[in-house]
């Protein structure tokens, strides 16, 4: 587990360092040189005196004590060289960049586990083995380029792929995003993504730290683990943006035969992101502009001014804000009328407010002043500014450094000219600004950004349940399908209000109890899995006469073993699920029913435990959650049981966690009741 | 109109040239001047003697005649200096770059018209005013930069927005993207994105013009012309990619103050690019992805191989291709072993192929050789190979850039390391390729190529309809929505089924009618638009006593003129109707009827006339088709009657264009029949 040793080691030795600066060892050490490690550094290499200058040692038997040992030779020798350096040297952190481990062959997984339990048996930390390395203040441990300068308020990286990680920093440096500490995880023999998070939660120091963090993961090892920290660090005022890669069938065998990839279903993942508050990224593009959005100033609203001189790009940026669920509202008035007198005539202020290809810097800084000062309905500003290439845009770039270094609204600066502007751009680099090179890719971050939650609250307060009742059925419950009298009573435990109903295999005994309800109601057969397909259902039964005459006929059907009789509740069909997968808090879905689900997958899902708060969201992120408000003459289902309902599916599963699986389907939706028809629950 | 003085003319005038290459006419000039323009060239500014080399005029009036004059001079001198050049120099094509016209004010609007008419008068060709001029072989008549070097089967561009245009070329010489004739037609007085791509069309060459054609609009002045040329150039082998900015209500409004722009909605907008076979972008990064991927040879199938040496980017390539409808298939086989044995242990060939950070540059070779002529179920290649910074890959691009050039299946290559690589990526596209810094960004643009159909062919074979009968009924119609009777008689000349139905306004007479017709019934006012609002609609007549009373009930809403009376048929809801926006062919909608129209918008629209093969690829596309398959135990539609339904629909409209607005919701589909239950027409 990440210590101080690996983060900043008082000595380190680079195991198969070399004076082939093409070779692994040999960048790796010149990196650390160059980068100005300060600490003791020493180097193993057998056939070799020195090494870059360097004292070069025989043997790992020989190096003296060493905080952090970095090895670059083959995968068998390091067994023992980890093994010699834990037992005699002391040494409690290892990076391992050598691949041949777990990603290959079974000897390799072997080689992993024997250096794991080495590691472990010290208290150590290892990283890798096949990863780049570490980058931190102290040193620059990777045999990779491009080392990024270390900007302390840059973005930490951490990466389940080292080439990953090298692409993103090498894009990013392009945008003008800077980074703090690398980590590249390889195959996370035992440090995970998840263990450099908690670490970095733990010792977080929002003065000093770093408050920009990206992931990217093709496993999550350990769900729990990366939800408590992120939305940790996320509530102590970090932001945090990731990639899950392996999120389709395609990708998650690319994501297998890559780094051995778990794959867990992107919906889960998704409501793991949205629980924590973390950025859902799909790209490394996208990824870099949420962290570039991130290095600037909280957006707070969704109105957007678009401040330009070429008209073009506003228009596509207006289309994808609208898009996102952005705004560009229009702006009017004195105060706007105000501004146009210190335009060019022709300019515009309607928002977007265009000052035409002859608009000047001084214009620029008068909008930014309006906009920050007396517009009230513009929660944040977007420039775009190029250059046609007639004269030098620095003084409109200057301008623009200086109001986002002074104004309260962020201001997300579009720098298109990436030829006619390039030494202009690169100045205003410089000066510590990120720029977006294409409007429409800032546009699609933003609202990613904006439509990204806040981390859900720890605690949750659910609605009380028969915690004792529930326990006592699971308890008794053996594993699979739960049977319908058990179901029941799990639902009446935890106020799931469910219809009433009679369960009989005998023809008399059901024509007896019929007696206490209203006709008409529907016939069930109880026994196979798939009661519609199988022609087991059965509407419309109104009296007695046809009761008796439909449960010969459902007793008929292959594997039957008693028939079910309900009243027939007639409203707007609703469903609520649960799905568990390893690792995971229980995932609670709700939707609409019948089509929706089936044909339509119009399904919203959050991870156990599930707020108030966060139950609205649900439901009202629905495509067809206009029929619950009531559409086309319908009258719809009350929104406020259906909360509660799905509130109490998630405090049944929290209080009876091997719950695995678990649907009511339907439940009957009316403005004043919903009602559970069907349900089933599998125990795992 | 384009003409030859345009696109080579013997002889230019700047009007209004500076030697100040920072003013918009001194930065014209030099632009021609070092752009290597042959033919003759002269200058009028009365201000100066001599303009950058060249004899001034003092006025319009000195100069020799000259077949292409552009003006840098104030919008109010333009009219009358237009009319000189027309009138006593033969001047047959005009380039406007100033601004102050029609954007403008009411004074700028005239001079507009005034210039336009006089540019007609004599045959001449305008282009903009308020535009950044035209780039041909001939001449680089733009008063921007930069100038791409031209290739003439680089990407011709026109654009609506000059700012836009040069951000294009910007970002696109920086991907390797290469140019030929570039227009900006500004606020396109007379010559629009639309003539320009016509002159294409029928002067189309493909031996020695430019293949691929991108496209910047805010406006579609005409649409039919666009259409027509479009997919004629699409036809004859160009590739075509258009941006239409103002899709949304926001970038409509700022479109509208940006070039005055006429809103169309998105969704006929989309209707009319896949008629057309254009692709639909919504971005510059989009836009230009796109053109990179027509400058390779032709995706004939959705088979994809991802070659790497880095895992990651190969994970989030497969998932993207999947979420766009691609495949990356498995791999296997004895090739594959065989392939397996010339890679490094550990290397995967399952696809993606992934031949580690080790792969070498004869490696890379190999695995496109075996996809090439090996994988059968291979159809393209995607290479993603950066650089980790230890060793030049030059040797590893070089092999790439032969196998682009020998190989038929296509190979996109994404060359990520644009840090490490810099100086290779150059050498790489001054060979002429290009490349794709982000693997996901290509892959959504891969999917979006893949996905748009060929255009559409210009004859389409409709079913017969009663022709002489539609015009019958539309010639005697007058606007607003027709009568009952005249839908029905619409619908039975269209061969569109319906229900037979009674209208009665006398109790008496709709009780004896109603002996013709089975029971259950169902009963609609007449009258209101809004029926199922008014409550105007009762469901379930069982006989003639029933159906007395609902008369009465019926009769006594607002407005209520008479009572229809339709057996009831029950099915699944579905429903098609017609749009008519200026300048468009009919837009010809489908879908199911219900939720799936007023709660999930899911409708598919095509542009009239629609051919069999449209009308089966609307229905496909419908989110909700499964239901008319038949899903959740019921069965469906007959889909061959909806097909033929959406063609007779699209018959109709083409025989009474004077249709605007049409729908017949619902239609009641069972496996057997289809029969519209419910229409309006309306005629404009």
């Amino acid at each position: 587990m990440v210590n101080e040793e690996l983060l900043k080691p008082k000595s380190i030795v680079v195991i198969g360092a070399s004076n082939d600066i093409k070779k692994p060892g040999g960048n790796m050490l010149k990196n650390i040189l160059s980068g100005g490690y300060k600490g003791k550094m020493s180097v193993v290499n057998p056939k070799e005196e020195k090494i870059q200058g360097i004292k070069s040692y025989a043997s790992v038997v020989e190096i003296p004590e060493t905080e952090l040992a970095i090895l670059a030779i083959a995968a068998k020798y390091c067994p023992a060289t980890i093994k010699t350096l834990a037992e005699e040297k002391n040494t409690k952190a290892f990076i391992i960049i050598s691949a041949g481990f777990g990603e290959g062959d079974e000897q390799g997984k072997l080689w992993e586990q024997e250096i794991t339990e080495t590691v472990n048996s010290v208290d150590g930390c290892l990283i890798g083995p096949n990863c780049i390395g570490v980058i931190t203040e102290s040193y620059k441990g990777v045999f990779t380029a491009p080392i990024p300068p270390f900007n302390p308020k840059g973005c930490d990286l951490i990466s389940g792929s080292g080439a990953t990680a090298v692409f993103i920093m090498e894009a990013g440096m392009a945008l003008g995003v800077s980074f703090a500490n690398v980590f590249s995880t390889g195959n996370a023999a035992q440090t995970t993504v998840e263990d450099i998070l908690e670490y970095m939660d733990i010792h977080f120091n929002p003065e000093t730290d770093s408050l920009v963090k990206l992931l990217y993961l093709e496993t999550i090892s350990n769900p729990k683990k990366l939800l408590k920290h992120a939305s940790s660090l996320i509530k102590k005022g970090a932001k945090i943006a990731a990639i899950k890669a392996g999120s389709t069938a395609e990708g998650s065998r690319a994501a297998t035969s890559h780094t051995g990839a778990i794959a867990s279903s992107d919906m889960t993942v998704r409501a793991l992101f949205h629980k924590a508050g973390i950025v859902y990224c799909s790209s490394r593009e996208q990824l870099l502009s949420v962290a570039a959005i991130f290095n600037y100033k909280k957006l707070k609203g969704k109105n957007i001014a678009i401040i330009t001189h070429a008209g073009g790009s506003a228009v596509m940026l207006a289309d994808q804000l609208s898009k996102g669920g952005l705004k560009v509202p229009e702006i009017s008035g004195p105060d706007a009328e105000k501004l146009k007198s210190f335009l060019y005539p022709g300019s515009s202020i309607a928002n977007p407010i265009d000052f035409l290809a002859t608009g000047t810097a001084e214009q620029l800084g008068i909008i930014i002043d309006y906009c920050e000062h007396k517009f009230e309905n513009i929660d944040a500003m977007i420039v775009v500014f190029g250059s046609a290439g007639l004269f030098n845009v620095e003084n409109v770039y200057n301008v623009l450094s200086v109001k986002l270094e002074i104004c309260n609204k962020p201001i997300f600066p579009v720098l298109p000219s990436v030829v006619n502007a390039q030494r202009e751009i690169q100045s205003f680099l410089k000066k510590g600004h990120i720029h977006f090179p294409d409007e429409v890719v800032l546009g699609k971050a933003l609202a990613q950004v904006y439509n990204t939650s806040e981390p859900q609250p720890h605690k949750t307060s659910l609605p009380k349940i028969d915690i004792e009742k529930i326990r006592s059925v699971i308890d008794a419950a053996s594993e699979g399908y739960l049977l319908p009298n058990q179901t029941v009573e799990l639902l009446d435990a935890a106020g799931i209000p469910r219809v009433h109903e009679i369960v009989e295999n005998s023809k008399e005994k059901l024509l007896k109890a019929l007696g206490t309800m209203d006709f008409p109601v529907v016939m069930k057969v109880v026994g196979p899995l798939h009661k519609s397909d199988a022609q087991g259902v059965v509407l419309n039964i109104a009296n007695k006469n046809e009761a008796a005459e439909t449960f010969d006929i459902l007793m008929k059907i292959d594997s039957a073993t008693a028939v079910m009789v309900q009243p027939q509740i007639v409203g707007l069909e609703l469903f609520v699920g649960v799905i568990k997968e390893p690792g995971f808090n229980h995932t609670i879905l709700c939707g609409l029913g019948g089509i929706f689900i089936e044909v339509l997958n119009d399904v919203s899902a959050r991870l156990s435990p599930i707020s108030k708060n966060e139950a609205e969201k649900m439901v009202h992120s629905l495509r067809g959650y206009k029929l619950i408000q009531g559409a086309r003459g319908k009258k719809g289902a009350n929104e406020k049981i259906f909360i509660d309902i799905i509130q109490r599916l998630s405090a049944l599963v929290e209080a009876a966690p091997e719950i695995t699986e678990m649907d009511i389907n339907p439940l009957i939706g009316t403005q004043r009741a919903i009602t559970g028809v069907d349900a089933r629950v599998r125990i795992g």
